[in-house]
């Protein structure tokens, strides 16, 4: 029964905001602190309970998440201290990381090991021990690190299984952290959830290695503000017809996720992800999108993103839309980041391996089987995804 | 075969903004002047085409619609230069309207006849005189007019065609200009549209005798700016699970539309049909919806619609976002105008009379046959109308 | 030496928002706990000091000061802690209200004096008693209750002292709460500050009176959010030979203010205030002025003030800014509240009573002597204070 | 007598969209079809009269000016037909420029010669003729042109007006095209208006030459749209002691100017000369004070400067303004370059050479003559400058 089932959340980057957040809200739905307001997918049938999630992982900051939540200011204090004890008692593992990768992180919490192979098997360690201690009957992992700087997809060691093991046996630099964790979780039968614009799974060797393990994997980079919002207005325009003439988007934010997008290398894996969601979504290109992400640290975790965007209507008259978005990343990201648990294990135990099309509802560059361009307008997204689920209800 | 088909649209407030906009457009396409950007159903298959339209209405204004054009300042004067002759030959027939029923509006193209009845045959020998001297195949008559103000729907002369009839024969106060025009199009065997948000054919003893005639009437209210954008929002906001805790909106246009709304009673009707959507779409009540519409003359027919949402996400975290449309509002509403003229044909030919639910798309307050409440996600909408045409595809 | 002065504060509306706020400041001040950010005159020599205040005052509402700091939600649960204990023991008189002058105003902390002579009395009894038990040397009254109905200035009663004392014989309803209060403050040598919209001391009686006895009075209504933007916009406008065709301003808010400003007669107290500033300081009439307030729940004290402004330029082009200011309402007059109590003190010690006209940098509707226009230009009003200022310095 | 005087106004970039409107504004008032709203001091008196204004000047493209209006899409076509012939009229001489300096911008009307002296004694040449034929009272050169990149202050060449003259002799590429252009000015004893972010005359070495010539010089970059909001904003906020957390800035634009901040170098010098206004007028460092300009096609000349202030008011708490300027830059700039044009003269006639200090009011980097940091807040500059147009009347 579904009910009595454990799940295993391994989080890297369990230190961070949304991984906080995401857990802060688990425990408090646990001592019935909260109910399910705002899970959008709170009322699906025959999904594992949020209430059966246990949460580990790694961080390169090893502080604890009582301690980790407070610093990032996302909740109230008073809620933090609801769900204290909880926080307190959880950890991170050390981390595997590399500098080279990710330039603007920082923190001492870190595994000894150089080799790849020996990171790999330490993970794997970590996930084996995590299972057994914990008595887990599902166990997920969950990518929600910094950005890293985006690799080469043509290197052969990224392009096949065999090339890639290859090139885990020699160190090859193609390989950065974020695949090692997905290949780990993958060879260990763990789904894979990218919720960051980094490459991780999303390279042609461990896509083809998911499939062969028939281990579900999904990604990548969580679909939260102002692309969200962009691949609900846009529909909108093409459905009335109005030619979008221009896109400008700018974003402040102040929080680790900014700061680390200061690095141009890491910006650029993330601007990337945001770029075509627009031109797929009207079926034409608008020379003038533009893409902004600044960081700002008045606003901390408090993201605010603002939109002009330029409209040819009827008889080529012109309009404006303005839109501005003062969000907060964290809170918009935890949720979708426990449905998507919730989604793989269900994906699991329906036996289905490889890329998750039908979660591309939660991401800005979603992966597909072939290649081909996703869709990307939320409305017809969501009902793929619900009718995915309505599939498996008992 | 459609192509060669004749299309008579007899527009009530034929002088008005929207009204010229979708006639200078239809004539540019006559002359090949320009394609068909910014109709949102010029793919669709088996409707009548554009260049099928021939126009003719009613105003209290007599000019002619290339002076009228100019006044409206909608269009650049260089386009209305284009079809300036063929603007200038179209000069609005005298009008049925009563003071009574919109104080704000003004002009001497009226007709001297009192009794209701008077006024009905009147009408229909304006659309009989239409039908002859054009040879038109089809004929429908599009209510553009200002805004009357709401009617007593209780009244035992709305409630049954019975009651109407009875009532015409006394002229009873309670059958409103809008009213006179419906029943003539529906007995002369005319689809109907009310673009407005006055009551007109949506009252209970039109919608019966539409029903009993098979004339189709669609309606009401063009869902052309602030409202449109509320029904793409929404319904992102609801598939997110994010609690709309508050939404204020507010409008301020300086057109002539605008001018009337200045009178609270003609006000009463529009918010009305702006009101309960999102409530609706969102599935709760929303306490702190507040809708303004403001006289502001600066902005002429370039209306501007400021929304503020407040927000509340996982964890009862609180967001907001800022909406700034600046639209055309009669940019928007002209193609809107020209693809119902072509859908309720489309149903006239298969042979569907009352209420078109499929037609929702178009409208802030869509008329339901059965009085339910009617969908309002724009995308749901587009979806149920996409299927109907195509079900009409030859 | 002013160090060592004890300066009372008596407040009308002591439990509202602003005086808490003010209160708590103060009380923070005293501890050590903040030092004098956010105070615009902090570095004025020669008045006294911030510390040396000490408040009393009424409210219909006896909840004492922390209690009634937790409600408003202005200050952080944390910060109020800090002067809990300062905060709880204060709590506010009794009032002296009127249900007919501000509708939505409610509590039950209410003298049972009915006679308008009886109520003068008690409230001089409220400061006597105040003054000798806290050994003041200032003691200063201010204005921080709901806005009242406007009162009909061309009657008699408040036309003269002679007419004024004689209508308070008599019980004329002509006289409102405020004009109570500041009559008893005036009778008292207590200088009055109305930071209301109300007429209160701005009727010709009172400014006679003031006169009369070398009191210093201040007013009206105290310039915070959009209206303190408007007197720097405006001039910047002016400057630029930039003309104003158009100014739209909106407000939402939540606060107790809010909730009576939704009773429109005292709206229109407050919307009177807002009026003029405009074309007094450009010099012209601009007959798109608008400006709305609208009560709206999810903001609380958190004010949005949205203003669309439409200019020409050269050659007549047009241009607009849009300006939204995400204010709190209590934190932005807290300060200018202080610092009013410190300047009607030093007006007092120079022996100058009647219109202080120096302090118009603190208000919407500044009162002159002699009726004439005042400045609203807040470049202008801040220099000629601090030429004042000066002019006083040891 | 000023009336009769001929004023020769000799402008680097003139076929560029500041140049084109200020011309045909001049031209409007010569045919009395326009009057003389939008220039801020239309009322001073002694100043030469904007209708004793006659144009010439270079640039890269040799359309006539009536041509390049219609370009620009600044003015309305029907009001560029007013004057066109008068523009038709101008054709711009061939320029002097380096594209190493200025590398987005293109053109072929050039002139063919290499040397720096030759090209000063060309642009002399030119200054003379253009005087002698126009019989010409007083003639000012205006800087217009694209903005160059920054050059290193420090070098010899650029220290005195020796190390400049020799660096001349050798053709040292330390001198930038601009500077070619203001020394020739200085030398012919020409008023130099910078109107651009450029260094140009804003170097100690031409400073020097200014002093000695007794020739007026001012400078430098226009402070049109969103850094004049800033300097009237932050006073303000000072003034009510809120302190500015953070202001983030962003421009889109689409003309000329634009496209060749496009180029990193070109920028810098633009964001340099935004940078330090708001940290001398607050009186501390704002440590997050971002500023992009960003190219975007749409907009074509209609800049839109979105500015997001972060303020911290009493006790600590938080506040946001948001500003949307949806400006025309040629619109603000042209008015100003007029005004300049006349006080420029007015300084000559008064015999005060060197940096104008008295004219910071129109310039976002104020040329100070002791280096001095300038006085940034508007309506300080307006008051500094006004009383020296007073102390000069007659």
């Amino acid at each position: 029964m579904a009910g009595a089932a454990r799940t295993g959340v391994a989080i890297v980057g369990l230190g961070g905001a949304v991984a906080t957040t995401a857990v802060a809200g688990v425990e408090m739905m646990k001592l019935g602190a909260m109910g399910r307001d705002g899970l959008p997918f709170a009322d699906a049938e025959g999904l594992v309970p949020y209430t059966s999630m246990v949460f580990a992982g790694w961080d390169v900051d090893g502080d604890d998440l009582a301690k980790a939540a407070h610093g990032h200011r996302v909740l109230d204090p008073r809620q933090i201290e609801v769900v204290g004890p909880a926080l307190a008692g959880i950890e991170p593992w050390p981390a595997v990381a590399d500098p080279e990768y990710c330039r603007n992180a920082r923190g001492n919490n870190l595994v000894a090991v150089a080799a790849l192979r020996d990171r790999v098997a330490h993970i794997a360690e970590d996930l084996r021990r995590f299972r057994v201690e914990q008595d887990l009957d599902h166990l997920v992992v969950v990518n929600l690190a910094s950005t890293e700087r985006w690799p080469n997809l043509t290197l052969p060691a990224l392009a096949t299984v065999e090339g890639f093991e290859k090139a885990l046996d020699v160190d090859d630099a193609a390989i950065t952290p974020g695949m090692v964790y997905a290949y780990a979780a993958i060879t260990e039968g763990c789904p894979y959830i990218n919720f960051t614009p980094s490459a991780a799974a999303d390279v042609p060797a461990l896509q083809e290695l998911a499939v062969a393990r028939g281990v579900p994997v999904a990604g990548k980079d969580g679909k939260t503000g102002q692309t969200m919002m962009k691949t609900v207005l846009a529909p909108a325009f093409r459905s009335r017809a109005l030619t979008v003439d221009g896109w400008y988007s700018t974003n402040i934010l102040g929080n680790r996720d900014g700061e680390i997008l200061d690095d141009p290398a890491s910006l650029s894996s993330k601007v990337n992800t945001k770029g075509s969601v627009l031109d797929d979504i009207l079926g034409y290109k608008v020379d003038d999108h533009v893409v902004r992400i600044d960081y700002y640290r008045p606003r901390g975790d408090e993201k605010e993103a603002w939109d002009n965007i330029d409209l040819v209507g009827f008889l080529g008259q012109k309009m404006q839309v303005k839109v501005d978005f003062m969000c907060r990343d964290s809170v918009l990201a935890a949720p979708l980041v426990l449905e998507l648990v919730r989604l793989v294990v269900e994906a699991q135990r329906r036996g289905e391996g490889g890329a998750q099309e039908q979660l591309g509802y939660f991401f800005k560059a979603p992966v597909t089987r072939d290649g081909s361009r996703p869709e990307h307008a939320l409305h017809v997204q969501e009902k793929v995804l619900r009718e995915w689920i309505g599939a498996g209800a008992p």
